[in-house]
């Protein structure tokens, strides 16, 4: 049995050899295989997850409905194709996310195209794969779809985004929802937006979107937002006398990370939204529109786990183990007694591992927290507490801070959990380092499904000088 | 006349046409010819910077020197030809890197390899490669080292990374010389360090190196470091009877990227080291070692510009302006006056660009300002004051904020300066963007050195299911 379960993949058990199991997997012969740094992805927990959402929409929301995964999470062509294969459309944010999409095989009209500043060059690439939507994002984006649809025989269906100046309590990073985002319309902006979308033949208004962040943790702001979005509806019923055929109050529901972050129900979820759009319509005397879902990491995070292979350990020197900066002076210069509290620490030593900040930026990037095992002796106890260190330049680059793992040695097999979304997504080359293969596994079976990055890739555009 | 020109490569200028021109390049025309987003290099600013530190060794420091370009600033085939052709030994912290210098050419005795975390197979590659030096991080390490290297007709060259215990005034992600730092030996390991190598037959302690982290605009600091380092070198030879024939203090002087911040003076700075590394020998009846310097940010940020395409722009629909995070209160729910203060801002317009956190993600990650000015009406006064969203999803991605420019018109290009060092090297493919090109410009000539992603390459390691 593992600690957390919650916050490993369904699949997740411990062998009797004591390695870490997926997918029915032992995660140090994948290892050995397909080498580290190695992201696993397990099928089963993606698939229930996709499922989920789909049944609690079933069972909760009278009127049509879909879930589409958010590709910005983690997408390529494999996960676009499982994505598809559990019944979910898709959302897109660019233009090569469009051509993943396709080129697995998703059917156009369960795409939509979201952005805040998409290049016309996208824009035409959706018109002519004829998506479902394309959510607009701006006047100025609108104007442009309205020049480059004018000779469409069907119009393209359009979603506004709309920003409903919700504040979610969530880091300010991914917090988009407030009125000063970058992302969408100004609620006074929609009538000139629908104005426009009107007054071109060739788009449609279909729908209202609006997101207002990510890791949100409390139904009651996306409630909020779905109040608002219908208040939108009823105006533009009201004063443009268009019924509004599609309602989507984006994603982003929380995620645990670590043992002490809560677990969102998604069921509830899905049924407090239900509800709100239900009710608020029949207050409003509105139709029940469509209903679309658009969950990411809720739905790739926990699925997978990354593996990375202990290379160096290095004891720590100092007692004062945090790194200070010019804003935190020593304690000890300080006149104000309550900065004189030391926080204890039984750290006494860095793991350093083969990956880190190129393939992982969130612990640098939002101070995100993970949890982690020694993968090739995961039932054994805790002996020490240490930080992860990566093996990027960088000092920021500590993927994980006062983690209890057994004592570790050279070449044992570090597990981080919840490692599927905004990932390999945001992963780089930074200090030419290849980026991990990312591996599928169900039922004992593993199958690549991205390969890792090769020397001879990394230049593979570089032209020398002559 | 360029505003700020000590912000811009040196061969900026304001055509008749009222382009900016780079190289003797105009810079619109590179936008037409290459596409945006793109980063322009100029070869003169890069040749300038490098042949600086050249000089100022050469005139400052009576014994060998040489400056070692940090790749992990900017590394591609042709930035390791500039580097070597400018007479510059090179940096590396990966096998990537090693990579990719020995196909440029950079001879292996003129590299040197990094990193608190390399792999067994890196070292390998090291060692077949015969570099000058391997710049040691921990125990471990040695001990990997002193095994792959036991055959060895000649030994392999080994300096010690020695972590001084100092802070430097600087952001603690890019602080590195602390004494809780992940890199580097504690001062009381180092006799174990030079004990280890003298044991191993294939291995012969060379130097020592220390480095205290990166933009940093005080020699003090620097100072401190290479009295730390002598201090080693007289325990070494008082202790082991080792003598000690290199030492490097590293590289990180800062670069201002804003016209506020201040512009270190790079010859005083190599005079700063030179004569604190002189007198420190002479105090402590040491010989004169050879002085390695290892800029990067130095040499090749101010070298680059990135252009971007304004693609829509967008009111701000608040005055409000500035996104809240939970930890931050609406001044009108506080209790502390200081805290009514409500900061005065002109910003009422988002420009929204074809770049962004994915192709530099430093202001997402450092908070890091950037200098902007609009490519193609480059003499026009300031008429805004904007912010600069950039295309990727999430709030974060805003390049720069409070931004004097002319009333910008989509299709204007956006050109921000001091854009060559730690963007493109850690740029990602967040949203499936394709990473931009790199061109080198030179006497009026534009020469692609890195290609621009495609579609195809952001799935060429996709292994579709079946």
């Amino acid at each position: 049995m593992i600690d957390h379960a919650f916050l490993w993949p369904d699949t997740a058990e411990v062998l009797a050899n004591g390695h870490l199991a997926i997918g029915g997997c032992d995660t140090a012969a994948l290892a050995r295989e397909f080498g580290t740094p190695l992201y696993v992805l397990d099928a089963a927990t993606f698939d229930a997850a996709a499922r989920g959402y789909l049944a609690a929409l079933a069972r909760h929301y009278p009127g049509r409905s879909a879930a589409h995964y958010a590709g910005k999470a983690l997408l390529n062509t494999a996960v676009a194709q499982l994505a598809a294969r559990a019944g979910l459309g898709l959302d897109v944010v660019s233009g090569g996310e469009l051509f993943v999409a396709l080129r697995a095989g998703v059917p156009a009209e369960h795409i939509h195209l979201h952005g805040n500043a998409k290049l016309r060059a996208e824009l035409q690439q959706a018109l002519e794969a004829g998506v479902g939507a394309i959510v607009a994002d701006s006047l100025d984006e609108l104007a442009t779809l309205a020049r480059l649809s004018a000779g469409r025989a069907a119009p393209q269906p359009i979603m506004l985004r709309v920003t409903p100046d919700i504040a979610a309590d969530t880091h300010a990073h991914i917090q988009t929802g407030h009125a000063a985002s970058k992302f969408g319309f100004a609620l006074d902006a929609l009538d000139a937006a629908a104005a426009c979308v009107a007054a071109a033949p060739g788009l449609r208004l279909r729908g209202l979107h609006a997101h207002i962040g990510s890791q949100i943790f409390s139904y009651a702001a996306i409630e909020r937002a779905v109040g608002v979005l219908l208040d939108c509806a009823a105006r533009l019923r009201d004063q443009h006398g268009i019924v509004v055929d599609t309602i989507s109050p984006g994603g982003g529901l929380g995620v645990p990370y670590t043992a002490d972050q809560p677990q969102p129900d998604y069921a509830a979820y899905v049924a407090a939204i239900s509800r709100a759009l239900a009710e608020g319509c029949a207050a409003r005397g509105l139709p029940l529109p469509a209903l679309v879902l658009e969950p990411g990491r809720s739905i790739v995070a926990r699925a997978a786990v990354a593996l990375y292979e202990v290379v160096a350990t290095k004891p720590l020197s100092s007692a004062d183990e945090q790194p200070r900066t010019k804003d935190e002076p020593l304690a000890e210069a300080s006149a104000d007694p309550s900065s004189l509290v030391v926080r204890p620490s039984a750290v006494t030593r860095y793991l350093h591992i083969d990956g880190g900040m190129a393939d992982n930026i969130r612990p640098a990037l939002y101070g995100a927290r993970y949890t982690a095992l020694l993968a090739n002796r995961a039932a054994a106890a805790p002996a020490e507490v240490v930080h992860v260190a990566g093996r990027f330049c960088e000092s920021s680059d500590v993927l994980l801070r006062d983690v209890p793992l057994p004592a570790a040695q050279l070449g044992d097999l570090l597990a981080v959990a919840v490692a599927g979304a905004y990932t390999l997504s945001m992963a780089s080359n930074y200090n030419l380092v290849p980026r991990p293969a990312l591996v599928l596994v169900q039922n004992g079976q593993a199958r690549l499904v991205q390969r890792r990055e090769t020397y001879a890739d990394l230049a593979a555009r570089d032209v020398p000088l002559g």
